[in-house]
């Protein structure tokens, strides 16, 4: 099969590898589409935070399929099945995993970081870790599941009223996913921030009620029509943003971090603040089951969408071009995907 | 009546000021006890956060005492009643008060801060912020409800379990009452972690299973019997305290931070650690009424005893005295209290 | 000033009061709108729960109106100022009033109840419980203010998530009502059910996906497409509507219930339902300050519509008629309001 | 291998079975201790819920044992262990069990009801059922983690705050882990209420601050000390328990339902009680992975002790006597159990 293959970063390689074999609880799943995540960035450099990949590896972790064989012991689904695929491959033994948190399994297996994943014509994966596509849920709507689960469950612990104001810190796929589930809590009033004037369409497309690319506070607590924002959601990576969301938040208000700096870099802020401001903060890592599910269920009741966010896809002969879109932002960037057939 | 009065920070005086006199809506209160605060020091020195203090000023929010007299449409207490008395003086307009958040209350005018306070003879204060001493409590133990209010209020946000393992950064005397708030929730173990070994009789005292004055995050991690604490309470100030916390929380544990540091500093701290560990942030401003008649009812239950954290006692006379002792740290500290009469 | 005036239940008159004179933190309104709630009903029959009202009394407790005067102290609002008025006169000193629960206060003072009301030209009410009207909002919309500040609390603790399924019982003004703050939260769908198929225009014109004059728990499960409804709330009175909400809500699912039967009548349910069903429940009285500035917010925002569930309007004079309307449903009812001048 | 088998009930017999034998992903265990629950009654009688239980059946679901045989997959214990099992057989993919919510799996399979349980010398069980016992735990003392994870999970979802004032009324098994449960969160004061007034010791060694057999509210008010108790938790059953609950509970408090009625039997209640009350009610069925593996912790970490309630134990050859005793009360009764060797 045609895949993606990083034998030891920077360095990566279409190569043909042998097709997988799936093993008695597991499923062989034709890829459909795949994503390109700022982790897969990462990755392919070398640079991911240490444990969280093993070398060499088939990156990709947003994607979706259709089920081409069961191991014996499969009998949640069938050869047919489309598909979305849990990436965290629990321990189910470590004491994050008995509260059902997967995201914090001290084992941190991953399909697309220490297992072979979505860059790929065929991958293979636990049956336990599919879920089936609800009939509506298009093969390549549903690869956002695995970056909206993660949004899902920061915003649910924001507890976020009805009319409140949000602020949404970069407008990249993160940012504009985080527009749409905030959306979701009707807030009266959602401003997008970001630096690349490019992103402005995108940012209206998913429901901004304000976009700037301006990062002056004073500007910025100007637009909340009040002394600050309710909820200040963080999806942009470096040192600046997290300590804007500082600043812009009211009194008494909510920091949720979805993106966060590279591992090296620190932040700077006045320890003061978090006292003074009364502050909520939330830093999240990655969805849960629950949380997988309950995306699942909204795009199946089309109160989410996220199809549209989808705006680049190319086939995987072409992943360095979908890498250099990623990376340049020089015209309105979603999600871009890798298509497979 | 005798007062501390600061008529231009760093300078105070003990003075003679004329006896306040009550308005309609309002008593008049005589002083028993005074406790000293770190916030007092930074009156006494003028670093106080811009707009908290309004000099000249008679400081001390920490108090109790005994009505002498009642304004004309005060039915709420009577001559004889003794009483504590919140410190926040609230507008009842802004968004936060009629919210039920006084401690986020825009006008921000507080007793002993922008109104004269408990360092003096005799202070007036508004008959609705005053709360009747339960039979049991005596007014000494009683001036403890205005920082413990605030723990209350910080720990209830922690929504600690039993069972739960908590470390607790500074023993001074906000620490220590944290130590005894968080003991209520039945934690399996508490550490106590103080800079000054001198502080280690006091800590257990307050109840801590462990004490440490170690800052070596791998000592600390070690000592929790899991890969980090459950709750990480920061009382200290300073820079490295919040650094700390970060670094022996648990992945999906809680920190709460009560002790600020001074405005103008700033910590560092990787953003990505906020994402990475799916961490949980509490910075607490403040009581609010609904703490405060709850820490009075812990205290009148006897759930919470507080009395015999207050370590030293001296007379108006030897204010001087009493903020050395506060800063000097050199045998085991905890409350320090002007006792009136 | 022209009243309606119980002098003794169930007789009540159009009579000439002496106009009323506002104390020194009062404040005198000329009303513009006084909605009929089922609570008045009662009141005017004599059958509201003891203690609940104090005869003679001026009915009237969801209105509004125009600041005629203000007492000497009065500095939050002034003559000309567009005002909904809180209707609870909180003691300020029991429990309740403590922790901000004003719904709960022990000594039950209530403008309409124990105090005279909105049937009337002018109302006196205390300045604090005055809230000013944000500019775009009506004075017929927001006296609605009341009913629907108590369904903001009540569907608040429902703690519902985006996507979920939610039927409502009774189609009445509350439930109207209680569509609208359902819809904030982008439920997948709301059932509304009613035993009058006049109800269904104004469930629709509210928002309903669904509507059902049935009241067979199979049919109603069947429309759920799921094993039940993650939340019904009940805004219906009297014995059935209770017992059905136990059927039909899925197992782990939530119960909120507004409205409540007469008070001599009991309602029969399995005990074993609640345990077996792993239900969750909240009985719902009353609003808070926090409930109501939230719900004026949201009018103020546009984000809850309100003022087209007003459906008839009728001069003090024909206060029979608007009570008829009230009891016939023979056409399709959402609030009868009485409108002064 | 020995075990009381039901065939069909209300007959059970005492018989000798073949031994059963492990597949590939399941574990054998020797049993140590089985206790006898509430339910165990009703599926010996043939009472119990339908579909709840599928016979012929070995009953027992309250158990602990020793690993003697482990399948070929198996890598999470080992021959020798000591285990605690939980009952519930989740199938992994109804919306329940993708929620984490195995309690609520709509399949309904249990160890005890529809596969064989621990009544008998060994029992069949997956593996990832089993949870390692803490080197402290006794064998005895583990068994009493069944029941204590439902309390565990229902008291957390009461939301105590330290100085609550608690009643429970039912002082058999479940009411004593409840007034433990309950003492971990420091309330000021527990009330036990039992019609049996040879329930009083046990009731004081679970830590009850008072008991008492009356079910008059006005007196179980009284003590109170307040108008009304802030948590009521019902663990007897039958009609009377539930309707005293609604009428001790203070306006704004809390009822949790952990004992049932009989299916059959109806229990009335004032719908008007809900909302006048603003009360908030939970019905608590079973336990899930999360409250099972906290309930062990607590009990490794010595915050919760369980063993004493145990206060019978006699061989399996006594079974009818075994269940004598639970009906009987004749004595103080905490948990009667099964001896196994």
């Amino acid at each position: 099969m045609k895949a993606i293959q990083i034998f030891a970063p920077p360095r990566f390689d279409l190569v043909n590898l042998p097709d997988p074999r799936c093993g008695r609880s597991q499923v062989l799943i034709r890829t459909a589409f795949c994503g390109l995540c700022g982790t897969d960035l990462e990755i392919l450099r070398g640079t991911a935070a240490p444990g969280l990949v093993r070398y060499p590896v088939v990156p990709g972790h947003e994607w979706t399929g259709v089920v081409e064989e069961v191991g014996a012991e499969v009998a949640s689904c069938r050869v047919g099945d489309r598909v979305s695929v849990e990436g965290y491959l629990p321990c189910d033994r470590c004491a994050a995993c008995l509260m059902g948190e997967s995201n914090r399994c001290q084992a941190r297996e991953q399909i697309g970081m220490t297992h072979n994943g979505g860059f790929a014509e065929l991958v293979v994966a636990p049956a336990r870790s599919c879920h089936l596509l609800p009939a509506h849920v298009g093969l390549d709507e549903a690869l956002m599941v695995e970056p909206a689960s993660t949004v899902v469950r920061g915003i649910e612990r924001a507890r976020l009223q009805p009319g409140a104001r949000a602020a949404i810190i970069g407008c990249g796929p993160i940012g504009l996913i985080a527009v749409r589930v905030v959306r979701l809590r009707n807030p009266a009033a959602i401003l997008g921030i970001d630096l690349a004037a490019t992103q402005e369409p995108m940012a209206v497309r998913a429901g901004v009620t304000q976009f700037t690319t301006s990062t002056d506070p004073r500007e910025l607590l100007g637009r909340s029509e009040a002394a600050g924002w309710d909820l200040v959601v963080n999806c942009a990576h470096g040192l600046r943003s997290l300590d804007l969301a500082f600043q812009i938040v009211r009194s008494g208000g909510t920091i949720v971090v979805i993106g966060g700096a590279p591992d090296e870099q620190v932040f700077q802020i006045s320890a003061h603040a978090f006292v003074m401001r009364d502050l909520h903060i939330e830093g999240v890592l990655g969805y849960t089951t629950r949380s997988w599910v309950h995306t699942l269920e909204l795009l199946a009741d089309g109160k989410l969408k996220l199809g549209d966010l989808i705006t680049h896809r190319t086939p995987i002969e072409q992943f360095q071009h979908a890498l250099d879109l990623v990376t340049s932002r020089a015209e309105p960037m979603g999600k871009v995907v890798i298509a497979f057939a």
